[in-house]
């Protein structure tokens, strides 16, 4: 008899996304017709540039002739797009080796599967609110226990409390973890960490032979040139860090899908040796994966090359645009803000302390605009709410308009 | 103190093809600037059809312009693509609902992953030889006790012998089996089960409550019209099978990726309910994938238009014709040889009872011919070799004509 995977049963509520799409599906049901404006999903809306539809256009054109057809890739992603994602971050002044690359589908994949290469007696640290996969691969893998529905938290995690308080970056832990997730910039509270404050984390896991898993698919989005982009612009990293990145964002892939990975040499665990947890990683692509599609590895290519660079550019301007017109809107009506700065989320802290699922209907009802409620990300989130700077300006312009003139304060 | 995965540690050995890669890049090294003809890994060859690129160039045009541009797609993939795959069933007297689709970026994703919506505790069954990725995944996952390097097998796993005095299609397990995974058209055999022997095994499956994973990523290569192309031509299947299937040999997607799943409404395991084990993909699906690339969706749409499947289908013919030809070949030589006729795959006997691995060196040495070794595939193809009938038409027949003039019998 087939019994299946029972800590799916533990999952507290369906994903965050597929819920605000529910709510969302619903009220339109009511109000048939109505117009509604989405600052919920991080969904990219902006054509891709110019040099990546070429790029993406010759990737297809190579596949129609016999001459430079090409079927199974390397499962680590080809070589010319894994020098390409080294380059930059030897603008940076980060050295990684190609063999250290991982191109996927995406971040998405990725930081969902990296837990797999690791024991179930892990004990994991999350930033408390964040990015929801993390959590629920883990719970699903069994590293956690049920969830109390008191708390807002699974037993067997350690959360690590993002709030105004400690400027939404947590400080390590006190009791000893294993794996240790952080995003920076933060998705949702569009947060980036110091080099001092990943420093700390980055000893932490040196000392204690932890491993940090950090997402970094939103580094594109910083501004300031005094933050860092990639954890391993902090010393010693290297051996107690994957960093995970993504084109979604920066080049507009949420459709495309494209991502990668990086697993020092230098990485170590308990009991193993350098290059191990590297070739664990190889092997479970090996095994689980079959390499990023070739058409779109040549559009990855174009959007890293020169041109690619400064179109992709553009587009993130564009964006963070959007996010000073939402930050600047709701700070003009006495909202805190959080956020926007450095990342394309703003983090906003909700009216009269109302809870942010109540938040997320009122902000529909009165306003007909979809956010995200902070309390999908944790329950440390709770009483805040992300919007998204990804949308068309004159949506945007519209949005905070309607927020302004519609929502009782 | 992080710990890895220590299930890692008992495969056997590394994949399949990558092995076969070093001892081949090993050899080149050897012998630079030698010729070597590759029939090995079950790649394609050919470009893709004219509808296809047409497809997928539509899909990158889309992309450009901000009034069709999309991002994040359905995680099951779109339902235009879906409702293809249904006619594709349609056309097979199987009905399946957009519900059941789940549109992947390949089988071998999905017949990797599949395993993780169902408990840890499940007996699995595997045909013996087949596919290494059905073991090696429920290996990582745990369901599996040590490799026994003296009868090839890994403990806890039920191995169904394939062979010549059953022609490659096992009965039903005596053992009670939890999971069972078929692969027909088999890889690496060629053979392709009847309806009365997939009875057998959905007979089986039902009355004992357990669930087959059915792999017919090769069903398109299927002459005869008696011959199942599906699972669900049989009758009782949506109940205890899901099924695999794939765009990369169909349509020569092996780089571009693209595949699908059907997990039915009705499929049921112990102590769940219809529809139960449906929500459980789909909810493994929206965590740890974020769908198919949009782009390739275009593609992979373009390919099960009428236009594309005629196309699509004069490439199956050529590869085919590459398959009576390896045949041909290779019993003018008097080596036995099964499968070829409806699958692209030719399994054929070592001469003299060769170990397989000594034949791939020796047909690498003596023909430059680089092929599979059928234990690669599981301990029951020791002794057999696997030749690929994807390459091009002058290589198949080069490598043929090295085979017959330079191989030492």
């Amino acid at each position: 008899m087939a019994t299946v995977n029972k800590h799916y049963y533990k999952l507290a509520a369906g994903y965050l996304f597929p819920e605000i799409a529910q709510r969302t599906e619903h009220f339109l049901k009511q109000n048939p017709g109505l117009k509604i404006m989405r600052l919920g999903i991080g969904d990219t809306t902006e054509p891709l540039p110019p040099s990546v539809i070429e790029g993406l256009h010759q990737g297809v054109d190579k596949l129609s002739d016999v001459s430079t057809y090409t079927g199974y890739g390397a499962y680590e992603g080809e070589v010319p797009i894994r020098e390409a994602i080294i380059r930059q971050y030897g603008r940076r002044g980060v050295s990684v080796d190609v063999s250290e690359i991982f191109v996927s589908d995406g971040a998405k994949p990725d930081s969902g599967n990296i837990q797999s290469i690791f024991g179930t007696d892990n004990r994991i640290a999350v930033q408390d609110p964040v990015y929801p996969v993390y959590i629920d691969t883990n719970v699903i893998a069994g590293r956690t226990g049920p969830f109390n529905s008191e708390k807002g938290y699974y037993e067997g995690i350690t959360y690590m409390v993002c709030n105004e308080s400690n400027g939404f970056f947590p400080s390590v832990p006190e009791k000893k973890v294993d794996l240790i997730y952080l995003c920076s910039p933060n998705n949702p509270t569009g947060c980036v960490a110091t080099k001092d404050q990943l420093s700390t984390f980055v000893d932490y896991a040196n000392q204690h032979r932890s491993i940090i898993l950090f997402d970094a698919a939103y580094s594109a989005f910083i501004q300031q040139d005094d933050l860092p982009r990639s954890i391993y612009e902090v010393e010693g990293a290297k051996s107690c860090a994957i960093e995970i990145n993504s084109f979604s964002k920066s080049a507009g892939f949420t459709g495309v899908r494209l991502g990668w990975s990086v697993v020092p040499e230098d990485l170590i665990a308990e009991d193993t040796k350098k290059g191990e947890i590297n070739a664990l990683w190889r092997r479970r692509q090996c095994t689980f994966f079959n390499g990023p599609s070739n058409v779109v590895q040549a559009g990855g290519i174009a959007a890293l090359s020169d041109r690619g660079m400064l179109e992709c550019q553009q587009m993130i301007d564009y964006y963070m645009e959007n996010a000073r017109l939402i930050k600047k809107g709701l700070q003009s009506i006495d909202i805190t803000v959080y956020g926007g700065d450095n990342a394309p989320y703003i983090w906003m802290k909700t009216p009269k302390s109302m809870r942010s699922w109540d938040f997320f209907d009122k902000l529909l009802h009165e306003a007909k605009v979809v956010g995200t409620p902070g309390s999908g990300f944790g329950p440390s989130g709770e009483g805040f709410f992300r919007l998204s700077a990804f949308g068309h300006r004159e949506n945007i312009i519209q949005a905070i308009q309607s927020i302004k003139e519609n929502l009782k304060l």
